[in-house]
């Protein structure tokens, strides 16, 4: 597997483009973006899980569950939720001017929305936004797409990688948006991934749940499920490559390939978190199950007090602890151990024998590592978290303003 | 019922103290609080149910499961938490010279610590503490008291009530801490309660877990639960009224004052929560049950985003209805409505009618009420919560420095 440029045009058959619509007012930002299969892909989803979902959410969400798709269209500036059967007839409109533009049919066009959340979509501006898109469509379009999705995201993410299995070579690429409303359950952003590999909707469904759970779903910025998150894949066997069959080794292959391409842009939204100035990494080992190590982990990445301490860059390790202690799972606290980086803090419950500088000095590093050894069980887990800044705290008590 | 002073020396045979020791290097605020009766008292208490329970809590625990007490002493500026045997062993050093001055036995003395974590108590300075509080023990001495058991708290918190029984008049009184590390389960602080009345261990025992469950379980600063999360009760039976009889209408009223004294100091709490520029009160109604209410509540209590919506006085009610959505409780998000204070932002699940500028003008006050009702079942819940504000994040990224 090596990377390659292109995002989600790397993939053949696909087309995408971003225009700005003004779908926030006053805004000369791109905020529409389309990608476009040239034919019928197979198409897989995982969703939030809030009980407020978007409008768009629930329509893409029936896209998918039939399977298959020709396009997926987005924008930011406003969500489109908490807007009632209002807001599903404007998915559903906006779905149907995409089909018409590409000759499909309405229920083969995924659509999302993220932004404000509570007011009604401007749909002639969004007709605007799906005119200009279909009228830039190229292949090359990956990084305006990558720009359009972006809200409080300071720089556009996306990533391609290309693969060799025995009947030839595929190609997955993805873009992704969110920098806040970001807890991993699932995470608060768009993953949109596109694949010429051919393979049917169900397996397709299960690696991209599998690879989301080990990736966006382990993930925190802030600890707010948003009513949006949506990762979508679509799959569209332009290769040629025969379609991948469940338990073989190409199969094998890909769903890793999945599975890193989601890692890496998860990792690409948390670096990217509202305000971050760390990119943390916490992993757990020894726990008596993967439940109890993720719970563990979770604590640890969304508590207030430990992301104010990386913050500080203050090796506080008795917050991380407190966490742990305070997760849900059970191990025993005189067996913790607990290392910054290289430097053990903490040994069987009580504090190491360390330089406090030491352990300050690791922390003042852009990107460090957590590890906590709670026990001998096999549970173990990683999770990616940012810092609590007083930017954060710029970014959100204005965000409407 | 009618509020007096005198704190917790405002019940008769208490006499309280706090005296300044050091416990934090180069501190001269005053640090170690004492709190006596003169007669053994029954004792009951609640505590933090973080697995890391600091030494000092796992020695009142039991010192409350025995059910009586002749004091409490508690110190600050550090936890004694995650320091192992050494740390169990200076709790009960700490009781033994408490026990010896006032001439009780070593196991009739609460010891509580709260501070930094994974330091070793200095127990040279706390021996100078136990004395000097020893030497100024006064029947007055509440304020006192309550000064020398703040950490972060800007104010000290104390309060006491009388209460006309059939037998004659009873006090009952506090002290509290707390201002981070807040979170309901249960939120990270002290409170210390004396009583004159004369009542069992048992009954003393459930009414004060039902207080407990009210108000310090409902409140919420940033979601951390500690590890030395601690509520005891001393009820020393001094006033001369006959014993109090679970079922009688008297220990009615005395268990009401109990919660409404509780409730009291969880608000005090709140409204000193770190960095606090608002006091929220969240109130839900129309759940399933009152666990569901308590958990939407709690969600939006403890969110980041409405945290922030509220330091920055934005009526961002999507983010409420966000968090109601991912509280993990069951409801129609179709028949959700929600006021801020008597403003009425969202109605049968989409925007209500409104001006955003009355919505912006209730938020600007210091103190208001999101009131939710999710649909017509009889679950209903209060909680309250403090914003999320630069200087939380000032104060504790730079809490060790």
């Amino acid at each position: 597997m090596k990377t390659i440029p292109g995002g989600v045009t790397a993939a053949k058959g696909f087309q995408a483009a971003g225009v700005a619509a003004a779908i926030k007012p006053n805004s000369t930002k791109k905020d529409c973006a389309l990608i476009v299969s040239d034919r019928l892909a197979t198409a897989a989803g995982a969703f939030t899980r809030n009980l407020f979902k978007a409008p768009p959410v629930q329509w893409s969400e029936n896209v998918c569950t039939r399977g298959v798709a020709r396009a997926i269209f987005a924008n930011s500036g406003n969500a489109n939720a908490c807007t009632g059967e209002r807001g599903y007839a404007d998915a559903q409109a906006t779905a149907k001017m995409v089909a018409e533009g590409i000759g499909a049919r309405t229920e083969e066009i995924c659509v999302l929305s993220t932004g404000v959340i509570g007011l009604p979509l401007p749909m002639d501006r969004i007709a605007n936004g799906v005119q200009g898109c279909l009228a830039s469509l190229r292949a090359d379009g990956s990084a305006d797409a990558a720009a359009a999705i972006m809200t409080t995201d300071t720089v556009p993410k996306e990533t391609a990688v290309e693969l060799a299995l025995s009947g030839g070579t595929v190609r997955l690429g993805a873009i992704a948006k969110g920098a806040g409303m970001i807890a991993p359950n699932m995470a608060t952003m768009f993953c949109l991934l596109t694949t010429d590999a051919a393979i049917e909707p169900e397996p397709l469904s299960k690696i991209l749940r599998e690879s989301v759970e080990v990736s966006f779903n382990r993930m925190c910025v802030d600890n707010d499920m948003s009513t949006s998150d949506s990762v979508i894949c679509l799959a569209n066997g332009a290769s040629g490559v025969p379609a991948l069959q469940p338990d073989t080794k190409d199969f094998g292959l890909f769903a890793d390939a999945l599975r890193d391409v989601c890692i890496y842009m998860a990792k690409s939204l948390v670096r990217d978190g509202e305000g971050a100035t760390k990119f943390v990494e916490i992993v757990v080992n020894g726990a008596a199950s993967q439940d109890d190590a993720k719970s563990i982990a979770r604590a640890i990445a969304t508590s207030q007090l430990c992301k104010t301490a990386f913050f500080g860059q203050d090796p506080n390790w008795g917050r991380f602890a407190c966490a742990a202690g305070y997760s849900g799972a059970a191990f025993a606290p005189e067996k913790l151990c607990m290392w910054i980086d290289d430097i053990q803090v903490m040994q069987n419950g009580m504090p190491a024998d360390y330089k406090e500088e030491d352990a300050a000095a690791r922390m003042r590093k852009p990107e460090f590592q957590i590890r906590v050894v709670v026990g001998d069980g096999p549970g173990g887990a990683v999770f990616w978290t940012s810092d609590l800044s007083h930017r954060y705290v710029e970014i959100n008590a204005d965000y409407r303003t």
